[in-house]
């Protein structure tokens, strides 16, 4: 098959136009006639009971229609797991818990008939930080609870003890991992109508399809007559998973029978979405002298928030991931899940990985300091390989960790600036592994389904339920379809996630698109090729031909006719039926055990990356320069893999040493706006050297496998491992402020004035 | 194959909730953020040249943003035939003709920015009659005319003046059908964006592909990039085929780069939509003296307006179908196209057919009267049957028209009444005779394509891309697919016109959907039933099943499962695909050839109507009932198939007596407005008695044969003849208002008065 080689070229991204000009339409641009606007309610406390909710002076604001509470509703229990709600009814458990709906006819009517409603509370003691809450004295967290450890996962593989027992070298340490916000530019929004027996909502989601499931469910709808209609997506990094905004607008349009939107503010965003998991981390590592790592033991204590959203999953990412970078003999790792009056917790990219990585990857650098090996060293002696099994359950087919790091070791200048740099400068490295999709927590399967369509006038199109959450996937799967047919990208419209036109999907995470949903598409392209050949073939009246360059050609290369005028011929011919060809991809994967072993994805990317930075004598870390190189299997769109690396890098980047989601004693964030939740800007941003190591695995189209999460996942370790290079003391809480730096530097001049035993 | 009957009963509408509570969207009530409006400014003169535009005003209007000239656009050759334009430049042929399109912030400054649009004219004679037009001394209704005789078709079959010479009996008269507004309820709008290279045209259309050509074509886009998103459709009755409207707006998107509105006021509509073309007739019918008609000439003169957008395809339709109602054994039809400067005429529920049949059921009548037969009599005695091929080349199958004539007869108490009423009241009736669906005109072909989708969550969505007109044609489509999938109505989805979801289709138009499309869809529900049939066999592990009542059940009747579980069950076993059931169908049709012969239907449907009526001593006529028979094939709804009885007699009703779309002496219309151009309201309306004969034609979906348009086609004749019952005069120029009337009686005691030998 001749084609034009689409795949490896950057094509310019199907979407981009829209967005640099401000054409792209977002759910709150929407306007329906007659539409009704809602606002809501949310608790001031982090633990209070409510003791009555009086609504009568938010009915009597002008414009108010309606004030929905939690016993108006068809269905309370929330999206997501155990115990949540939509609304409170009894009980608030986090400073955002939702409690009242004000539908009115206009936003200013919502806001002050929300502002009318009276709510008697009883404030109760809070259980505020993580491991305390874990602690048997703790307060409740909600006053059904007997106790705040939500789950419990106990992962116990080889003979940990015996290896920990006749090791050379043990390393020990505690890490922080704070909760962050995903820092999405849009707030989440929707508009919901309920028209003819049919609920439509349009809105931004990574999971059309597990939307319209909620939406049936928590609206008593049959899920046959809903439909989900995608828009535009403002950022996504895992926040877009579990959503209320699309239910509550879809139960205000079916209360009303108007179109209904409900926009969130910044602050909601920030109070009553969902924000990262909080880790606390104690983790040690057996090594023998030859700088062999042998077991590691763990115990992760995880923040689910209020209530369970996605911590759970979120825990056993982080329990099982890591464990396939290296060649470990025993791992035992506990992921003790704790529920706080703080606002749920759920995904964000990375997905764990960033926060067991963060630990992992600087004790790894001191069990190398301890046996006077280099990073890189012990990094190549350990690192898992091509075609094995790993001590997690992971089948890896390929794995270019070697070769990413000799490329990262040339790129970052290695050899020249280790050990090498003026006092106050370091650079330290950390290695990673990620899945590319994953088995876990996906209850009907881990593949991907598309449909190629071909018509009449020409027009081809991809239908995919996956979202375009600005990773770049239009543009990726306009690529495989115009490979497959001959095509350039631009010929190819895709519609993603709109559930009255696009195949079943589960949702659009774990970095599965680009691999899983990439094949999907490579074989319904397949699919439809064969289908159109065969009618050519009939309509021309000739034998075998193929498509090139927008031709049909035959065998001897001769051309017959445009595709475009062939498609009109043989779709007259057959009434002006379209072809379509349909394409699944199901990966041999596994849901883990209840060991947590098991290999949950197609294929795994790795990479290393290098940060290099300076320590300003204010505190300041000043990271000068970030080499972020990925085994990513085949890079189907260099620029726009490169952007993965800069965006996912620039995220890391900034929860290293800039952005915080604190609380103060009330259970209140410190940071609930943009200003004070201190985001890199351009300006901020290092210098970021990315590149590739491709490995063609056998496994994904043309090669492919992930690099969506990756790039996010060693930049915190990495700079960990600098910072001590540069001032030979170990942070092991992230962000590195000033504050933590200072401290950090009186902390070792008190203890160098008061020598104590080294306790490491 | 067992199933519940849903054919043959009549399913509540699928569509009807969101119409009767307004949560219907049309294409008006859209808005997007940023978008801009348009206004059109039209020409004051029938005929004049341009010769000078000044915009300069116009653009300093506050919010004004451009405005665009006919050498603004990309392509001017206008929608429909010869010579039309969408912007006119140097000369304008009609009272509405375009010539420039304001695009501002909002409709005021587009209003005004319109108003200051300073255009010097030179004004021309006009030629507005339509005889008159047609003579060699009329001034041209445009400068590059030689002549306003557009078009002459010239058809003969058989030996017409030889059997004109041996008949017993001849019959003429001279017959005016005028011109009428279709009278949508809503106005044409649409709405358009332009983002990413491609076009987004949000609107109303009955030919949602044509209309996508046309966009391609006039904006010099790639048809593959041009989308058309249905918006619900306030009417069409034939006025929503040639549009300007969604082009006009297209073009301003593109222009702007931000989303356009375009909306017609009432008054646009009556001056530049495209109203029914005006019919001059001269015919003759020959005939034995045992009342065997022998023959048939007719002379038609049909005014296209200035333009020819369908006053050709209507004239086609005029000089050939009606022939197909008798066993003529020779005709001679003429249909001499004009030109005038008066808007452009085109498509209006029944397509040129009540115009002919108004002459020839006249004319029939006529001549039972010469003979002393009773209407019934010569009828019954001259209809074509089943299974014969008419004069006209129409193959017909199955034919009720006997069946239908014995029941209006006893409907309408015709044996008690006839000859038999008071003086001032009479009876009368016609037949008729229309096609399901036409070959004639669609160059692609005539056939139709349908996609019954099933997915996981048990939505089962019928796609299809023709238009929800009013007629029903979702619910008649969901009653097809719920009858072969064991459903219910209501549990299917319906998607039409969509040119991104659903297949190519020629258009709503000819009557053909239930019998053409209904084929398509019942193809594409039996395609899918066998898809899901064997993907259960395969899940279940079970030997043949079957559908039935929402459940899939074993050969032996025991339920083995819902299909909605099932379809999730053999979703999931294939990653989430849908099962996608297509189905065409091509009816066994012909063009017509240059003689106007050929068979351009699957099948034919018939109809006698009759007509009981008091002529008040005022001279106004009152329609007191209405008896309209029709041979359907099969009543697939028969609530909604009496709504098509009750909307084609009452817009008939209309027509006979009370609208007029006239014209005074410089071009104007004078009737531009509803208060003005008088239809009827439900106090006019008169009793109408529908019914139905059941031929069970071989070539319809379970027997089904077109009714969309044959209640209007014999209401005006069997009025007239009616009106001859109760007067002795013959009224051959609708509407019969008072006025027609009185001067009707006036020529006949004029006549009485003054005796002259009988002309005819």
């Amino acid at each position: 098959m001749k084609t034009n080689q689409v795949i490896g070229a950057s094509a310019r991204r199907v979407d981009g136009q829209a967005k640099v000009t401000g054409a792209a339409q977002f759910s709150d641009d929407i306007r329906f006639e007659r539409m009704v606007y809602g606002k809501l309610l949310h608790s001031p406390y982090a633990h209070a009971k409510i003791q009555s909710i009086s609504i009568e002076k938010a009915l009597a604001v002008p414009g108010v229609l309606t004030v929905i509470l939690a016993d108006d509703l068809y269905e309370n229990k929330d999206i997501g797991e155990a115990g949540s709600w939509l609304l409170a009814k009894d009980e608030v458990c986090y400073i955002g818990d939702r409690i009242a709906l004000v539908v009115a006819e206009d936003e200013d009517a919502a806001e002050e008939g929300m502002r009318a409603i009276e709510v008697e509370y009883e404030v109760l003691p809070a259980a505020l930080e993580l491991e305390a809450a874990a602690q048997p004295q703790s307060p409740p967290s909600h006053t059904s609870r007997k106790t705040n450890v939500a789950k419990v996962l106990d992962f116990l593989r080889g003979d940990v003890d015996g290896l920990f027992a006749q090791a050379d070298v043990v390393v020990q340490d505690h890490f922080v991992f704070p909760t962050l916000h995903q820092s999405h530019l849009e707030p989440n929004s929707a508009v919901a109508t309920y028209v003819d027996g049919e609920l439509t909502v349009y809105c931004a989601s990574q999971v059309w399809f597990r939307l319209r499931h909620d939406l049936a469910r928590l609206t008593g709808m049959p899920e046959s007559r809903v439909l989900v209609k995608p828009q535009h997506i403002g950022g996504a990094f895992g926040a877009r998973n579990e959503q209320a905004t699309p239910v509550l607008a879809a139960i205000m349009a079916i209360k009303t029978g108007r179109p209904a939107k409900l926009t969130n503010t910044r602050e909601e965003e920030f109070y009553n979405a969902h924000p990262s998991v909080e880790f606390q981390i104690d983790m040690s590592i057996a090594a023998d002298k030859e700088g062999n790592l042998l077991a590691k033991r763990c115990h992760y204590y995880t923040d689910f928030g209020a209530y369970d959203v996605a911590g759970e999953s979120v825990t056993w990412v982080a329990c099982t991931r890591a464990d396939a970078l290296y060649r470990f003999q025993a791992t035992h790792t506990i992921g003790e899940g704790i529920y706080t009056n703080r606002a749920p917790t759920a995904a964000y990219r990375g997905y764990g990985n960033p926060q067991a990585h963060f630990a992992m990857e600087s004790l790894v650098d001191m069990v190398a300091q301890r046996l006077h090996m280099s990073p890189v060293e012990i990094r190549r002696k350990n690192f898992t390989g091509p075609n094995m099994t790993a001590s997690n359950g992971y089948r890896i087919s390929s794995n270019g960790l070697q070769e990413c790091l000799d490329k990262a070791v040339e790129l970052s200048g290695w050899a020249e600036k280790y050990n090498n740099l003026p006092p106050g400068k370091g650079i330290g490295m950390a290695a990673l592994i990620h899945a590319s999709g994953s088995r876990a927590g996906e209850k009907e399967f881990s593949g991907g389904s598309a449909i190629v369509k071909a018509e009449l006038s020409g027009r081809i199109t991809v239908f995919v339920g996956e979202s375009e959450i600005g990773q770049g996937c239009k543009t990726v799967m306009a690529q495989i379809a115009a490979q497959e047919l001959g095509l350039q990208p631009q010929d190819i419209a895709v519609v993603m996630g709109d559930t009255d036109q696009c195949p079943f999907s589960t949702g659009t995470h774990g970095s599965k698109l680009t691999t899983v949903l990439g094949n999907a598409v490579l074989f319904a392209a397949q699919n439809l090729r064969a289908q159109i050949m065969e009618a050519i073939q009939g309509v021309y009246g000739t034998g075998a031909v193929y498509l090139e360059g927008g031709f049909v050609k035959h065998q001897n290369g001769q051309v017959l006719d445009t595709l475009e005028q062939a498609l009109y011929r043989c779709c007259v011919a057959r009434s002006g039926q379209p072809f379509i060809g349909q394409g699944t991809f199901a990966p041999e994967a596994d849901l883990m055990d209840d060991n947590g072993y098991g290999s949950v994805a197609a294929n795994y990317p790795f990479g290393v990356q290098v940060v290099e930075l300076t320590v300003a004598p204010s505190g300041k870390v000043i990271i000068d320069r970030v080499t972020s190189v990925h085994d990513l299997g085949k890079a189907i769109n260099p620029q726009m893999a490169m952007g993965q690396i800069y965006g996912g890098v620039t995220q890391a980047y900034g929860f290293t040493v800039m952005e915080q989601n604190g609380l103060n004693e009330q259970g209140l964030l410190t940071g609930g706006t943009l200003l004070e939740y201190k985001l890199p800007t351009m300006l901020d941003v290092p210098e970021i050297t990315g590149a590739f190591v491709e490995t063609n695995d056998p496994y994904g189209p043309y090669g492919a496998k992930a690099l969506g999460e990756p790039p996010i996942i060693g930049v915190a370790a990495a700079a960990a491992n600098a910072y001590f290079a540069a001032t030979g003391q170990r942070l092991t809480q992230i962000p590195f402020t000033p504050q933590r730096v200072l401290k950090a530097r009186r902390d070792l001049e008190f203890a160098q004035k008061n020598p104590k035993p080294r306790k490491e």
